[in-house]
């Protein structure tokens, strides 16, 4: 993780320099970049081209020079980007110049999984405190940390400065454990059980839905398998359960 | 899992039909809603309107009923839609008529805790077979099936008609994986390895990376942080690493 160098805002007092604001999509997609750009410091490179930051990190080049452009970062002509001078401005950018604090509620098979991930330690994050509500799991060690109880939360929260809870837990309790989180001060919240939280203005959220993801694939294979079992007559009117009808598009049927 | 009970389309031989094309953002939010709808035929309830499965579903109405209107379904003024029709209707269009079967290769953590998880066969989805390169993981037993080398992919793949994999390895392993998995016909891949795997086209991959949904939540707190210690004073000149600048929006600092 390399340091935090930005020269800060000086004579304004309380000013600290806050992150552009970005599209959602650049957001998601700076991570990849980052990933990439380690694993080109590590094999040794100073600089790279936006091809082949791309490549490396599985989007074309013009995208990846767009969402660049947004940091102010524009490479040199000929030379391409610095890589430690990208990784500093993203790491920056999404604010992982200090190793943020982690609390993990949850211990079950999937808790354990996150818990025992070493890609946190080595991309901005630390597990800072593992907390279950079953009393079998109280004090189970975990990569060095004991289980603690969901109750102990608000004096976690305080001792480690927890800047985000990870939900684990099945999907009756995920709702319960937010509110305790959000009383706790905590802002953003990864979740994992299959279910919609509730939470005030101001909370971020995001989700991962292992099934979903399953699905949306599900679509795409159920599509190919159609359109491969098609003859290659151009549209097609397509029966919906319960008789609707939809228009296939003449490009998609013509492959 | 509702039963497929679309009327197919007489007098062509060979026509299957084929699901309508969708926007990406569409196919991604129709699992949702589909979890909402089961959670209300559960619940008893033959229809709901806009309003109520969009609260289910964590999205606003208004979205709802455009992506719904892709599937040909407009609800019925005053009464809304009907749960279960809709439900066969994102059932077919996400290709869940039939139960797809799933092989996942490596079954560390992260691995035991995706063959552990009810919420596949619920929705959609069975785990036909676990696979690992290692030898001391061989013949182990998970949810009632046996660890097999992953070198049996091919007999496996053809025995269990796989239509899905699940690649839950170490990134060092991932990419040779892929290969082995699009070798025996798999077009559909679903990574949970932090690296951007090559496939040929036509295979689909999606990636979960925990480190990246982190990150990402990330950008927001530092954001939120930034923005609460700053004067409001409206628009601001933002330090970037490498001397770089970028200019606030007033609506983001004016919060």
């Amino acid at each position: 993780m390399s340091q935090h160098r930005h020269p800060g805002a000086p004579g304004r007092t309380g000013a600290v320099p806050a992150p552009p604001d970005l599209p959602e999509a650049t957001v998601a997609r700076l991570p990849e970049y980052l990933r990439a750009l380690h694993q080109l410091a590590d094999a040794g490179h100073e600089t790279v081209s936006s091809e082949g930051l791309a490549n490396a990190a599985g989007v074309n080049s013009a995208k990846l020079r767009k969402d660049l452009s947004h940091l102010g970062s524009y490479g040199t002509r000929g030379v391409g980007y610095d890589v430690g001078l990208l990784i500093d401005q993203i790491e920056f950018v999404l604010g992982l110049t200090q190793r943020r604090a982690v609390a993990l509620v949850g211990v079950g098979n999937l808790g354990h999984a996150l818990a025992g991930y070493d890609g946190f330690a080595s991309r901005g994050f630390r597990i800072a405190a593992l907390l279950d509500a079953d009393p079998s799991r109280i004090g189970e060690e975990i990569n060095g940390l004991v289980v603690r109880h969901v109750d102990e939360l608000p004096r976690v929260a305080a001792e480690e400065s927890i800047s985000i809870g990870v939900i684990a837990t099945p999907a009756p309790a995920a709702q319960a454990v937010a509110d305790q989180l959000v009383a706790v001060g905590v802002t953003s919240i990864l979740n994992f059980a299959p279910c919609v939280l509730s939470v005030p203005e101001g909370v971020d959220v995001r989700k991962v839905d292992l099934a979903i993801e399953l699905q949306i694939l599900s679509f795409h294979e159920h599509r190919k398998a159609s359109l491969t079992a098609l003859p290659a007559t151009g549209g097609t009117l397509t029966p919906l359960p319960g008789g609707l009808a939809a228009t296939d598009t003449q490009e998609a049927i013509g492959t």
